[in-house]
């Protein structure tokens, strides 16, 4: 496996854009666009929140035969808790793009991002969208993570090449964030392309499996958004034998792949938080069960005052005990033992005896990986999220205003 | 009822001190000590935390058989993560109050809080228990309200008279925060007192009903201490007919001027929650059940991005809708209203029209009250939350360096 340029555009059968249409104040791309030459197979993960946008709710609709042609998503306005109107609007962004393209209108996803309700300001949506079908490039990859930003601070980008049986295929991928909940509300976004040719059912069950790894085990500040959207699209332009079925070893080098750039996106993500300094990797080792194990890191990893810690270069490991002993996974408080970069803070539950000034040096790094064994059993996990600055508040307190 | 002064020892039969022994750094109050003039029906509520403080073991153990007569208290050290010397010095800490005041070391309740994962300086809680004990008088209620404090800003302390039957019967309390996360990582703790005469079995049925009601619905940053722990003592001075089941009139009565001292003590913790600016009371009514209401109010209470809007004085409602949408509570979010102080923000489930200006005013006061119509039933709930500010940060972040 090689990282290799171009992001999404990496893969043979991409174009992309990103262009400024005037939805968001800043003069800045707000309208991104990705198609695949013909109708590819597609994949899609959507938010779990109950107050779900009614892009995300068409994305549902199309995505119902496992096939879709584009992507068109803006960023500034969230189209969420918008009614009728919204739900108008969500199909009518996919019905232009498909006129622009000269496609069915249910081989178009949708996507939002931005505030929360407000209807979309149609006129220039539909100028975006002109626009963006006239600038796709098979080079615009990074055109289109640019537009799809929020309060992010640059754009997220990755592509790898890998080898199945020989025959090399692509993945390539983007995403917004910077939270589940950025200060606009909305949105955790991320678009997958590849040239593998693999049927629909199996795309979806990989993209399950690995959403599950990584972006479900992204965590800025426990919120969840109502737009949260990855979708996955295949163009098949690859040469390795047909992925049929969710087993075997070429179905394996795939989801390792898209493991790899799904990782790098959310580690890129996590540090981006609102207000972040630093990267924080929460890695859960000896737990029961995965449930315990997810339990314990998610405790760790959404405790403000953990959080907060970290951000102040302190290590106060009682917190990360007292975090664990929240969480429900089952562990004997005095068998635990906590390092920071394999450094022992926490021996059998209690102080290790180790050296504060290392422990604060360890912390001041721009990324810290905190590991936590719980001596219960055999499974283990790693969680990404970030520290809780000043600026967090500032980002959130002043977003409308 | 009627609002009393004096707190726990407006309570005829009780006795308290605050005394400076040396534990905290500072030079303030950090051993309390609470007696009964004979042993006393007593009831216990403490941390669900599995990494239990080694005074809260001890507590359970005492508490047992239903009866106590003293609670030693000491802050500036949490004695959790402390092992087999933790709990000898926990038992320690009984036994010597126990010698000072002439009765048995299983009639005495223990708490600690502050630093976790250190060893309890026994010499100065020795010297702290002795001198305790000489100071106590049925008028220092205050003393031991400000001996029990860590960063809280100031005591909490409260007492009311009711009648039962035409009989005058008092209830007094004191709690220290502030936060279940306090920096000190430890703790919330009460201390109840009445004169009621009530059985234990009682006695605990009804603490664990008004601690469901309080207590349980305080949330100041989703973090949850090894160490806290409600008491409640009942010195049978007053001529109430003996209330012996958890039912009728005279229970009710009880129950109602218990609930209304844990309540106020909760808004006191609430208001003074670290780097705290306002008071939220987060209202959540016609929930489909306790457990959605429950759950929706506690998505709101504990959205750092909804905290951090109320900090910014900005009715960002979009926030609101996002919480309760992954709350899991069962509702139509096409049919949910919000409401900033009966002014409302959101009518079914998009903005009301309301002016903003107004919105912005009613978050600038020093208590917020956000009430959540979910449509899907008859109940309702109210919790109670601070916001998040710059100071929450600070305090965090360089807590023990």
């Amino acid at each position: 496996m090689k990282q290799i340029d171009g992001g999404i555009t990496a893969v043979p059968g991409v174009r992309a854009a990103g262009v400024h249409a005037g939805i968001k104040a800043a003069d800045t791309k707000d309208v991104a666009l990705i198609v695949t030459d013909t109708p590819a197979p597609a994949a899609g993960v959507f938010t779990k929140n109950s107050v779900t946008a009614a892009p995300v709710i068409v994305c549902r609709e199309h995505l119902s035969d496992g096939r879709a042609q584009a992507v068109i998503v803006n960023s500034g306005n969230a189209n969420a808790c918008t009614g009728e109107v919204g739900m108008a609007n969500a199909q009518q962004m996919a019905a232009s793009t498909a006129a622009q393209l000269g496609i069915d209108a249910d081989l178009v996803l949708v996507s939002s991002t931005g505030v929360i309700g407000q209807q979309l300001p149609m006129d220039k949506i539909e100028n975006g969208i002109q626009a963006a079908a006239s600038a796709l490039s098979p080079e615009a990859g990074a055109d289109a993570a640019e537009a799809i930003m929020t309060t992010d601070t640059h754009p997220k980008s990755v592509a790898v090449e890998i080898e199945i049986r020989g025959t090399p295929v692509r993945i390539g991928g983007i995403a917004k964030g910077s939270g589940m909940g950025a200060p606009n509300m909305a949105t955790m976004l991320s678009y997958l392309t590849t040239d593998a040719r693999i049927n629909p059912q199996t795309l979806q069950t990989a993209l399950n499996r690995v959403v599950d790894d990584t972006y479900n085990l992204l965590t800025i500040d426990t919120d969840r958004s109502t737009n949260d959207t990855v979708i996955l699209l295949a163009t098949g332009h690859a040469n390795n034998v047909d992925i049929v079925a969710a087993a075997g070893e070429n179905y394996e080098m795939f989801c390792e792949g898209l493991q790899f750039v799904c990782t790098e996106l959310v580690k890129m993500l996590a540090r981006d938080g609102e207000g972040a300094t630093k990267l924080v990797e929460v890695q859960v080792i000896r737990a029961k069960n995965r449930s315990d194990a997810e339990n314990a890191a998610r405790a760790v990893a959404e405790s403000p005052l953990v959080k907060t810690a970290i951000f102040g270069n302190d290590a106060n490991w009682g917190r990360i005990m007292m975090a664990i002993g929240k969480s429900e996974a089952e562990f004997d408080p005095y068998q635990v033992n906590v390092y920071l970069e394999n450094y022992q803070l926490v021996k059998d539950g209690m102080d290790a005896g180790y050296d504060e000034n290392r422990a604060t040096a360890l912390l001041a790094q721009d990324s810290v990986l905190i590991t936590i064994d719980l001596c219960a059993g055999d499974t283990e996990i790693t969680m990404w999220t970030c520290d809780y600055s000043y600026d967090y508040i500032r980002i959130n307190a002043d977003y409308r205003t």
